[in-house]
């Protein structure tokens, strides 16, 4: 490695840009937000987004329950402010994303308008695109589903506050996706997701050579 | 765009792993953790290795105060337990980075060994690679040059428990890097950190390779 100490290292002056990144990435950043009740489907269409994503070169990153729950908020309780402050992190954590060049994937119920309108409006305010997409299934399907026997558990008082139940949950008015996923398939649902990140040029031909892109970088970069 | 509706998304079963993710990126994850005095060159390290990294088609991304204190940690204030959770914070979203197969590059003061060390204990437990870079500089060469005039004002005690003050700056014990930053050239200690990730194995050649990517993909994803 003793050779490359001398040459490895040159940079040009001046910091790196987020088109910098994006470029780099192939893509732009995006948060791509899911909200809907429990057992509705977002994690299921998140994790096959992922993997379509993936198959086309595409980098996205999973914000969930696993990795954000029991990590960056696990001083968060299920009050009415906690749930305001995990819905905020999460919503900060998909802008740091996004500037990076990496399609966020935040799959949480958020069932509150508001927390959600204030991502929105913390993504526009860093000139990021947030895409809402309500995962939309009946109550009485999603309870039939009942993934986690979460519904079971709320219905024989063992959960107290459990969105859908006892809570409330507020649809998007206007969100930029709508699926019914109770009368669509899986593969639908990620191709009318695919096609709308292509259609807005977060993903698309114009990213995708490869074999040039160090050119690319010295006509553009810095 | 319509003809690609239906041929655009194919995707196989299962999640996008970390080493995926790595592959995609051509190299790993990682958290360069800068820690020192204010004014001893953290950012300007940062910043300079940020480039060199992007120079070599490497993605980093800098965690600062500009978009972590303005932004994810805009609730935190100074009071010990504040500086403990805004720490804490950070070590998470940069984990977050690193799994995603990101160079997280975080520069903060960091003043205590006992959160630092926390920050370690996540990358560890996450099997993610943690490079903590003593950034050290004497105490007056770093008052002299007093970028944000931050010392004259603790000085004159208009800001109370400044780190290296009247507020300890704990030095690391067995940091990855130490950097004299008083000895140093800039182009020295980013070859020094360059050097590290290379002989690491987060960034080299073995995730160089760009045009056969998609046979390398075949062959080892999912």
């Amino acid at each position: 490695m003793a050779e490359q100490k001398a040459t490895n290292v040159t940079w040009q002056d001046g910091e790196v840009s987020r088109d910098n990144r994006y470029r780099l990435m192939r893509q732009r950043g995006a948060t791509i937000w899911f909200t809907g009740l429990s057992g509705s489907g977002k994690s299921t269409i998140a994790v096959a987004l992922e993997t379509a994503l993936y198959d086309q070169s595409k980098m996205s990153y999973r914000l969930d329950g696993d990795n954000v729950r029991l990590g960056i908020n696990k001083n968060l309780g299920f009050s009415e402010q906690d749930r305001k402050e995990n819905i905020r992190r999460i919503g900060e954590i998909a802008k740091l994303f996004g500037d990076a060049g990496t399609i966020a994937l935040s799959s949480f119920i958020s069932p509150y308008k508001a927390d959600r309108d204030e991502v929105r409006r913390l993504h526009a305010a860093a000139n990021l695109p947030f895409v809402e997409v309500f995962v939309d299934c009946p109550l009485a399907v999603a309870e039939e589903r009942d993934p986690k026997g979460l519904y079971k558990k709320a219905r024989a008082g063992e959960i107290k506050n459990f969105t859908g139940i006892d809570d409330p949950y507020e649809a998007p008015e206007n969100p930029e996706l709508h699926l019914q996923t109770d009368k669509m398939t899986l593969e639908e649902e990620v191709t009318i997701i695919i096609d709308y990140l292509t259609q807005n040029g977060i993903i698309g031909a114009q990213y995708l050579t490869r074999a040039d892109d160090r050119l690319e970088f010295a006509a553009t970069a810095h």
